[in-house]
């Protein structure tokens, strides 16, 4: 058997598993970008277009799953490779999700951009922002197998917690303030509650980041 | 090498794994069953036990996850049993989120019961009988390896949506009444919210089910 040869074949799959993960991680940033963009800008057909994107991601979800099960299935991986292939299987869930919420962000954007802004913008594409610098620390953190930068998204979590408390008080006033406001009020809430969301599943990431890393450091493994 | 002595600790192995996954989902429907009636019957102290009783969720998961590393490593399972134990990997991930969304209606439950009741529950508790179903059902779909019953899991979830958007309009027509009641109308929202999740995730499992079953059929598999 030429050890070798088999060797090469798979630092190439798992270099291929890298590259999806990573290209899957910004086709979501950049549908997570537009969503924000179609709610701000109020461009109804940007939102759209987000909808409709989601079947790309989920193309790659099932690509990066099948890679995984070939890859576990063909090259029989050290205990080390084991771990970020599983990790894979797992990192691809959350950023599917992620997806998801981008979609769920652009569907409110359909229903808000039918009716007048409820008031201007300030904090929640402040909020974005920040989930969104969360979402590409994750990913390279994962790419350079970084603790010390996954270990700063684990801390940027409370300060999203704090500007969705802060966003939900100033939505309860404006509702109080005339009931014409509430549904629009209540779907800013929901987006409020999506970005956190997405700030969860990067720290999710960020989480299987150290876990990784530290478990190559210690190397208290299975089978290696 | 003794291939049958390997073979019954695989198949040991894999009983252990189907048993875990298993024992984590009634551990799961529990924390859901317990956040409701935190909510129903104003019990907080329950609320406080189900927030509490998530680091054992979260222990279960962290089994489950070394138990497919340990049978991945060791094992060499074959082509269907390695769709199995991926499957394994990602229903964990769905079942840990579920036990997350339960401790977050206890969150909420905690809030609620803080203040005077805003209205009788009607809609909530029978969305939360059907969610509980569903997962229920996914679950069993799950253990039997059932396509017919994953399918009826996949057809509720439409029911779920529904009885959602019925609860978000009364709950915005409760707070046009009063700006009294809005708050309170906001958390019992983010409540039909998390059940709506929690279907959706019963919905990921029932698919995944379908997904492991057919590939099994059809034994469109790498490596088998």
């Amino acid at each position: 058997m030429n050890v070798e040869h088999t060797s090469k074949q798979y630092q190439a799959d798992l270099r291929e598993l890298k590259e999806k993960l990573l290209s899957m991680g910004w086709r979501i940033e950049s549908v997570i970008q537009d969503a924000m963009q179609a709610l701000i800008q109020r461009d109804s057909a940007l939102a759209q277009k987000c909808i409709e994107g989601d079947r790309e991601v989920d193309r790659l979800e099932k690509e990066v799953d099948e890679l995984c099960l070939k890859i576990l299935a063909l090259r029989q991986p050290t205990a080390v490779d084991l771990r970020f292939i599983t990790l894979g299987l797992k990192i691809v869930a959350d950023l599917e999700r992620v997806g998801d919420l981008g979609v769920n962000i652009a569907e409110r954007a359909l229903e808000l951009n039918q009716e007048p802004p409820l008031k201007p913008f300030i904090d929640l594409p402040k909020m974005a922002e920040d989930v969104q610098a969360m979402l590409k620390a994750a990913l390279d953190a994962f790419v350079g197998e970084d603790v010390a930068l996954a270990q700063k998204v684990l801390q940027s979590d409370d300060k999203i917690d704090e500007l969705n408390h802060q966003i939900f008080e100033e939505l309860v006033d404006y509702m109080g303030r005339g009931s014409a406001n509430i549904k629009r009020a209540c779907r800013l809430m929901f987006i409020s509650r999506y970005l956190e969301r997405i700030a969860d599943h990067a720290t999710n990431v960020a989480e299987m980041v150290i876990f990784l890393v530290q478990g190559r450091d210690v190397r208290h493994t299975f089978g290696g």
